[in-house]
């Protein structure tokens, strides 16, 4: 078994640039990354695929490996589920919210694919046991897109429901679930930024001054 | 063991205003709360409470129980826990993307309270197991305030993962949920009147002409 993790590190998360320079944003992508690849490995997954269009020297200490392809990520995902013959398990960089007890869950399921899906339509862990039997389709209505193919290819499907791995952190507003439900570098690196702003309704982020 | 779910119909959901009319609010919301009944009792919970500050004839037909009180949420709830002598999961009527699977997990969870956050900092469900061990405190970050009560308390504690529960129809952008992972009659409303609008980011909500 292994995990695929598409990444991009260059002007990364364009949508947090209101509160974070793109300097902070190249950082910050890369820790919450870190935490990702943490909690794979807790779950006892060590085979740990970066892909990317292009390898970046800083994540040696990661121990992980590169696969480095310039297309388009549904391209360059399907190439890679063509190549393998193995369940594959891809995750996106940007859930640094993903603990080992739920990674464990998903890949012990008895279901052929399984999809987490992500706020408004979106796809943010995806499971595949016969890689030669499914393909991806990401963007815009993903997490439709993946039910269709699952029973186009006559793979049995499971929704796996978390909220931890439906939050993929884009915008402001997203970390603030990091200050409440986060751990590891990512944790540390919005403590050190924001804090929480409480009122009547829904907590609001503040930059530390 | 009972249910006890919040309920505000008048002029409910303002947040919703932009694309509901009020009267178009208070019929959604109660829509919303007969899906979440119908989760609970075939999750085998048939004791359940409406609080409400008034009670609705309309209802008459869902067979449930009126708690009448003016007060604050807060203060409400604190005072039913204090007459109840047995376990009760307090659940909010706006979230109709619960299902049974999730509400008979949560009840019989081994510990004495489960906290189910929504986004934001919220609380969308809560189970007590000894009601007089135990007092709320909704608004802002509730989801901290009842994991240091719980802790204050000497009581045991869950986080409970789900997207499902996490998603408490408040905005616009919420409904795109009911129209993606909804069921029953809040998913029969949504689809009335709206519709998907698919491009390369999160899926849209666009108004049926």
């Amino acid at each position: 078994m292994r995990a695929l993790i598409p990444y991009k590190k260059e002007n990364a998360k364009s949508r947090l640039s209101p509160i974070l320079t793109r300097m902070e944003r190249e950082q910050f992508v890369e820790l919450m990354l870190r935490d990702v690849v943490c909690s794979l490995r807790e779950a006892g997954l060590n085979d740990i695929d970066i892909l990317t269009t292009s390898e970046y020297g800083s994540l040696a200490g990661l121990n992980v490996n590169f696969v480095i392809d310039s297309n388009d990520l549904n391209e360059s995902i399907n190439k890679y589920l063509e190549k393998i013959d193995q369940p594959v398990l891809i995750i996106m960089a940007d859930l640094p919210l993903a603990r080992p007890e739920q990674v464990k869950s998903i890949i012990s399921s008895k279901e052929d694919v399984v999809i987490v899906p992500g706020k408004g339509g979106g796809t943010n862990v995806l499971f595949v046991k016969n890689p030669s039997k499914f393909h991806v389709r990401y963007y815009g209505m993903s997490f439709c897109n993946h039910c269709a193919i699952a029973k186009d290819m006559h793979q049995s499907l499971k929704i796996y429901d978390s909220f931890l791995l439906s939050t993929d952190i884009d915008e402001p507003h997203d970390i603030v679930e990091i200050l409440l439900h986060g751990h590891g570098l990512s944790l540390e690196y919005a403590k050190e930024k924001f804090e929480l702003e409480s009122g009547r309704a829904r907590v609001k982020l503040a930059s530390i001054q």
